[in-house]
């Protein structure tokens, strides 16, 4: 509950960093997607906005517990549930859990299912390869098929990122993503989710002919949502 | 120190959701202020985003203990010097450093020391009755006066934050706060200070005919000289 009030809405806590602006547009989205007149409207939200977690994508890196032990200071620190402003942290999202023993809003399975409920056969996934393997976990489970670029084409995206995350979301690197999103739908996508919480940064639905699922933004609207008490909270693993 | 690095810069911890945009609006000051190619480049910074602390300009409202609160939960989680992205809660910086133990980069010193660096004698605030307060006291330190509205254009300044914390920033209110920044200057001001954190999100230095000083831009680039060691940080209560 949150510090200081009667109210009954959850205060939520947000894993972050990975990267920065990406996490500033996770927040201003949760703002937005709130109905708030005054300040005590809002939510509370407490974030560790953490760049030094160290790099997601390799394996042994120790970024497990570095995310273990920020999500138990937030449970700490008065966070009801958690959510993870990142896709690919997704990894460790089970020793997340237990270590802070709060529900997670899981951004992995919030945009496969909208996947599917947009009747998507075939989901074109940009993110990272660790992000790809969650992805095709989760939309297997729901029987939908993954399509990701070829790997030359990856490593050119991954390149792609690293200049949003250095802060280039110019037409150059807007083009670029929207040429990695045609590259999904000519191998047979139809819905393009942007799986890679600094891709949405440098791209909308104007620049894909398939549906087109921003993770960060849904994410941000069932926390909303499950923070108000619009819609249950997940259950706690082993609850 | 950062979790999860060896490297040596501090963790920030941040007061915020006094308004919720407002901190929105300091965090995205700090990371453009922040000489950053890659994601570590980056400061780490623990906020809490609550909007639920009782109303910083009612005397006995209980807004100290749970910003106290909220400063050592802070200082648990990791973060290593403190900042508070609101002029009116500095009422409680004393109690704020002794519960978190740790030190406050003050947003109010900040603002008064930048006004006498450029010169001001006399300093017209926009702010709460509180933040005058704090701002008066401040100012007189270093040998400033202060000018502020007389207590009718008080009370409509203080109907327009209200506005501005509901999201209009639309040109009607826009209007208003230049014509508070231009009583001010009639006043006598030779400087003016945005010194409520909603007010540099409806104004800026083409609103004012003299100086304009927003604290929490300020604040924002002396957190990040702070963090990354370009900087001493200010010596913790009692130490």
């Amino acid at each position: 509950m949150a510090e200081g009030s009667s109210d009954t809405s959850l205060a939520l806590g947000v894993l972050g960093g990975m990267g920065p602006a990406a996490t500033l547009d996770f927040l201003t989205k949760l703002q937005s997607f709130t109905p708030a007149k005054t300040d005590q409207d809002h939510i509370r939200v407490l974030v560790d906005i953490n760049p030094k977690v160290p790099d997601r994508n390799l394996a042994g890196s120790g970024a497990g517990p570095v995310l273990a032990e920020m999500a138990g200071a937030l449970a700490g620190a008065g966070a009801d549930v958690l959510a993870i402003a990142c896709n690919t942290a997704h990894a460790h999202a089970d020793l997340i859990q237990r270590a802070s023993g709060l529900p997670l809003i899981d951004m992995i399975e919030t945009a496969s299912s909208a996947a599917r409920d947009r009747g998507a056969r075939r989901v074109g996934v940009l993110g990272t390869k660790v992000a790809l393997r969650l992805y095709r976990e989760y939309l297997a489970a729901q029987a939908m098929g993954l399509v990701t670029l070829e790997p030359r084409r990856q490593d050119e995206f991954m390149a792609t990122i690293y200049k949003i995350k250095a802060g280039d979301t110019g037409p150059g690197v807007r083009r670029e993503m929207a040429d990695y999103a045609a590259d999904l739908v000519a191998g047979g996508a139809d819905a393009l989710i942007a799986g890679c919480t600094e891709a949405p940064l440098a791209m909308g639905p104007k620049d894909v002919r398939v549906a087109f699922i921003d993770p960060g933004e849904l994410l941000a609207r069932r926390c909303v949502a499950v923070c108000l008490g619009l819609e249950p909270a997940p259950a706690a693993l082993g609850a």
